[in-house]
């Protein structure tokens, strides 16, 4: 008894951000696997899937966004569910990767949350993973199987060297350790000099910073603030404020990942920068959004990466050779 | 190079309840061990102890109450920092263990939610469990290592046939399936008759139920309506209502853990039922307290088992014989 | 060097009872795989496959019958063969799952042999179960993959349904743990009232029972005693029994599993139910047979369940909705 | 809460010979723990500990003898169940391990038993291995763990020089495979020459032979036809008749695992050997007994190693630095 | 969105041998995937494939040859780049499997190096092995998978058989622990009788001995000494002499595996036997040729092996039944 | 049978460093357990302890210096026969970690042998590690289990700040990756400002950089350059060079790790920095000393740190706060 093997891509949306996920189906063409889940009084989520799943190549999406446990256990129960329901390959797609930031022990008796989430994955019965921009590019290492970490900077940079690429500019870090992504940043933008921002953040309490000085020539030049994320904005709003005490012509932020937590709207409007570039990784609600802020959709090269991995191609010519 | 080898008892809690892990710390004699956990603006949760941990025997104290995802994430990340923090063997202590009831598929494409939890602590770290009246005693089975599953009915049992052991009893149990709760129940109080009430729950929301009528004579008895949990108590008071046109005596409610969601404390309020008794495995908030509710503490049992455990005593023997 | 994927269902009988995976391989059209087995001297078992196997989609059937353990044994080796050369999926075919009474611990210190049992073909190479009937649904969480849980309720019930439904049924449970199978049952069976005996086991042996009280109203109606299985018949002729004193009109008898060991038969032809109805996940030797049993064959629903896990199929449609 | 820790030595026998058990544990001076242990009806095995075992260093004894795979079962469960009891350390002691000749693949789609059965001990909680004579010295690398391998050679060869070592020796292996076993013998019986018997298997029936043919010196010595195990006798008095033909002064026949099934003690006793020297690693029943065997304890070589293992003395110095 | 699946093989080849795995990769007709590999100047080793491997069924080559730990690490990092590139299947492909000859402890507090080798590739993600005469059989047993094990024996003996087939013939083993692969031998060259060399090994340095004594008769013959591999030579060159010294009429010198580490060449050279024959499995450099040696190629069994493996044929059937 | 548990600490070291062992066991009194160790004439490595380790608290030290996949090889060989012969847990001590450079893709298709690194080690058999100064902090969530990540920084700066500390100094990083280390310097040295190299890496050859520009202000400074390695030294020499062009007053280099691969010694002394200063994490044979060159003591941080693992002290408070 014979049969010739089928691959069938199915597609599923926690419900973090549907229309993420939905934007992705569509340009799959495939549709979003109609599904079932609430929350119990107390709490627990419950989930089910209303078609059959088996033997199917599936690609569960969930934005990590607040409040995030809630919507990492969804994600996990959502992958236990398809195991169980004998789909044949599952692949987690996570556009913002949570606790990612709790990357390694920043101090003793601290967990390595970001590892964590790694094997709570794979004992749930992930096969692979899909991200965007990991805070640390290691955190590929920390999942027992494939990665395929896909980069926002060609989508954020094609973007800010059509609208402001006829000024000088230069390319900074809001911070000592993130100058790495800056770089990538520079070579995109034919060369533009690189600054950073040196400050000294307290131990205990990572998002508060002390002090900001600019270590690099920013005079004159409409300045390209880049980083994986903008959680409350603190740190990225006191570094627009210094890159102007030094003399810059103008500053303008890139980020992937619009965490835009508590204060962060307002900051953001009222700081120096003329305009703020961010992706759809995490949803953006109505009361987030305002003038300043441009979002560009990473739908599209989610589902270029999911239709790469569902036939086979290949995941790394999208980024001309940059993994 | 020798040493003598020395154990060190460390009692950890999570911030769900923490009342109940300073009354058994305080039965103990240990103090809970001093822990830095709180958000990020982005609700990640960061955890750590104060306290070096390294080789101690520690304990992990977190009762999975609302919002019972962020809570089980937290005792997670406590379980994975005590492992890296080089802890010699971790004991998770869940009075209440979440998504207990998505113990087997009740239909197709379902998770099984409490089989993953036990996994996920399992790869955060955990060495053992200790719970309380578990949902289906089958549990214990879905965690790969040593389970001590205590039973409050001692507690409950006793303080019931203090009260009420002069009147004519009858055990009831709202719901076919956990009759043999009922059965231990009937046992304690000196063979009390038994009845239960059978009702058809819909399959797709298992929490609304649809018909009742008790089976078993409660006619002229004061019935013990028993179950493990109450979550928005909708079974159990329409089962003391059935009782109540059954021509019972009257009806208390006896069960281990308190959920109490949402309509819960309305509807038990208004019931015909004279007393509800219960224990602390969850935290109760001052506005789910009323006059016919009666809350026994736990704590006694879990230090307890805690010292057994500790001292290589015998859970077992705390229970004369039932496991 | 490309070639298309190409499936090869191939099913594997162990010695326990060839007929029932005869007759689903039949169904299937795809024959049994020749395979030599028998026993050393020393009685260790001596498996091996006479055809190549790689690649295929393995089916291996095995009913654990006594003597148990050797057929558990058996499967086990099987399985271990197949992984070594090299069969693609493994699919452990348990039309009865042996140990699955022993599925918690009911006192302390005991084993929970249903969950070793599940680990042992997981380590073996199992990569997915098929079974009928559970003694409890939860077992299905003690599988690390997927679990198809087949119910012969559909079989049963409707052989009553034909041959009794014109009579005022009652359907009984004969022990309060399982009154939820009855339900099912009086679902099937148009809402028929539900009863259930009580009685206390000893702990230390949990098949004798001592007392046994009828709970819910059966005078004057056929009452269809159910459960999953029927080892001694011990406690389901003592509950006819109790049943016609309790002026029931009659009584017959149902049950998944016929193990109908030691003294069952003769209890079971000299009890007053009139018919006992099984089916055949279990062999049953000539000498078991008699007048008032009927056995109805399980294969059509395995080999059906077979047919929808190699083609990527639904099983859970098998059951509309019910898992 | 600090506490000295304590070990607790625990010895545990299953049901296949009990003799043995009883020796060493005397020999330890600790008793055995009292367990249940007895089949339902159906033949499934229980078994239950009386006592608390909790923290304890467990040594659990079981000889893998006919029905061997009840006696695998048994082992299993009760490993299981001391993991689930919460012992410190569990010791699998198999003075016999069963399935050792299934160590490879002798012809393509075999199992490996030998190395499932380790698997299966590691799956079900094993933390460590005490056996004796393995058949092939690499199953010491199927367990993914300490296994402390115990030589009965000094005991059945000290036996052997006393009693015959005033006579012309030669070690003799029966089976081309096994010299290595027989060189080992040599050089403890102060050089003696080496012969071996050169047959050919058949591979279907590993244990039906063709032709003997001795190769080596033979005439006139007295030969000490040495193996690890004697099954059905079939092999070694064939290769004893094989020597008397060439003109052996004399044939006596060691081997430490006395499995003697079939029609092995009716060919021992009519064969031309002067004596057969066994262990009790396996029970003898009384039937099996007969005037030419002489069966040494292998208890004190057992009670030894359990003593080094449990005071983390050196089990190698037992035997002079061989493994 | 559906696609029927297809299969890609894809050859790689390591650096320690690419002669074998060009001529592997010519006779199966696909080429070798380009590969980036060179050391970094602290030696480690850096690994790159310059073409998308997503979904393709991998076969990895390498030889460990001298410096062994170099290659098994590169052939280790290789099968980790395929994982994370999400290859399908990975299976590694090991000619000479190092380490093999430390398969047990010969001594307490040894490693057991030939499992950890099959652990380290499980863990570095490989799904199957195929390797050639493995120094003891049972080491197929230490991976956790199908392993494809090769025999050079039909390639060596045919070539023995047709150069000296005319001759009467004898089968030789060095040693009295490899006398089942000169048992092989002999039944494929029509039942030439064995012999072997009892020597005693100095148990600190294996591969030094001591004594050389000819068991079985060899007079008049051409003996053809048989291993699995040639190491530094010593061994078989001494057992040559021995043979020659007993009234062999010549000797040949047949192997798998030709290490020829340190002194080999100069004593083969110089030996009395006529004719070395070995395969390639091992390189050999030109300054290991001489005019005694034979090398036949291994590449058309591997490429055999690897064919039916990805076309999921029978391995089995290419040795007429052997494993 | 009772036993106080007694801890017994023993270090083992590889060959690569004797040294470094030597002088840590001897700090911490406890001297080496002699070992054996060689290479097999095809280089397989042997290992054997001549004493008993049974039960013992191991801390195994190896060094991965040239040849760096030999020396992994050893120290996974040393593991393993531990983990075999009963150690009771196995700590890992890499002074300097092997591959940690390979710590993510940095194009597709590359291993990440850094976490291969610390699954090998897993797999042998280590339960925890001991490492200094990691190429990157993430990579301590590459070892499953807990990983004490110790740092120079005290012991280098306090160096630096007592021979240089009168002078004005500025930290510089030799690469944009790296600053966050140097912020640490910074910190240390009483905030001294910070500086960078802005260069452009060739993406496939990783240490060959192409154009080097200072970013913050050196004028007139004292640098100090640091990073975690040294390994051919192109990089912080060209950086020296930078520095003194752009006006600084010297350079000093600091690093925790002297590779001092091919040409860097002949680059270091002929550079224009006055110092170079480096710890002993891997040894520096005579022909890599030179005058320039300092080299700082790791034993002492090491051995204590060691102690405080053994006798569960706290190996953070070693670092006042810092992980």
């Amino acid at each position: 008894m014979k049969r010739t093997t089928e691959k069938n891509l199915m597609v599923f949306s926690g419900r973090a951000h549907p229309e993420l996920a939905e934007e992705v189906a569509t340009l799959l063409g495939s549709g979003l696997v109609p599904t079932q889940a609430y929350e119990f009084a107390n709490s627990e989520i419950y989930v089910r899937y209303e078609e059959s799943v088996r033997g199917c190549d599936a690609f569960v999406i969930q934005s990590h966004t607040t409040p995030i446990n809630e919507w990492i256990m969804e994600h996990l129960i959502m992958v236990d569910a398809l195991k169980r329901a004998s789909a044949k390959r599952i692949t987690v797609v996570l556009p913002f990767y949570g606790y990612a930031r709790q990357d390694k022990k920043h101090r003793g008796r601290e967990p390595i949350s970001a590892r964590l989430v790694a094997d709570l994955f794979k004992t749930a019965g992930a096969d692979r993973l899909i991200t965007v921009d990991l805070h640390a590019d290691q955190i590929q290492g920390f999942f027992d199987g494939p990665v395929d970490h896909l980069m926002a900077l060609p989508i954020l940079a094609d973007y800010v060297n059509e609208k402001y690429g006829d000024q000088p500019l230069a390319v900074v870090s809001p911070d000592a350790g993130r100058i790495k992504v800056a770089e990538r940043w520079s070579a995109r933008l034919g060369g533009a000099p690189l600054a950073f921002i040196h400050k000294t953040r307290r131990t205990d309490r990572p998002n508060e910073t002390v002090a900001n000085r600019v270590v690099g020539q920013v005079e004159g030049r409409m300045c390209v603030l880049v980083d994986d994320m903008i959680d409350t904005g603190g740190t990225i709003v006191k570094a627009a404020e210094a890159l102007m005490d030094d003399g810059a012509a103008g500053v303008i932020i890139a980020a992937t990942h619009a965490l835009l937590s508590g204060p962060a709207v307002d900051r953001l409007k009222n700081c120096s920068a003329t305009e703020i570039i961010v992706t759809n990784t995490l949803p953006l609600p109505d009361d987030r959004h305002f003038d300043k802020l441009t979002c560009l959709s990473i739908a599209p090269l989610v589902s270029r990466a999911i239709r790469e991995v569902f036939e086979d191609g290949s995941v790394t010519s999208m980024f001309d050779g940059h993994a």
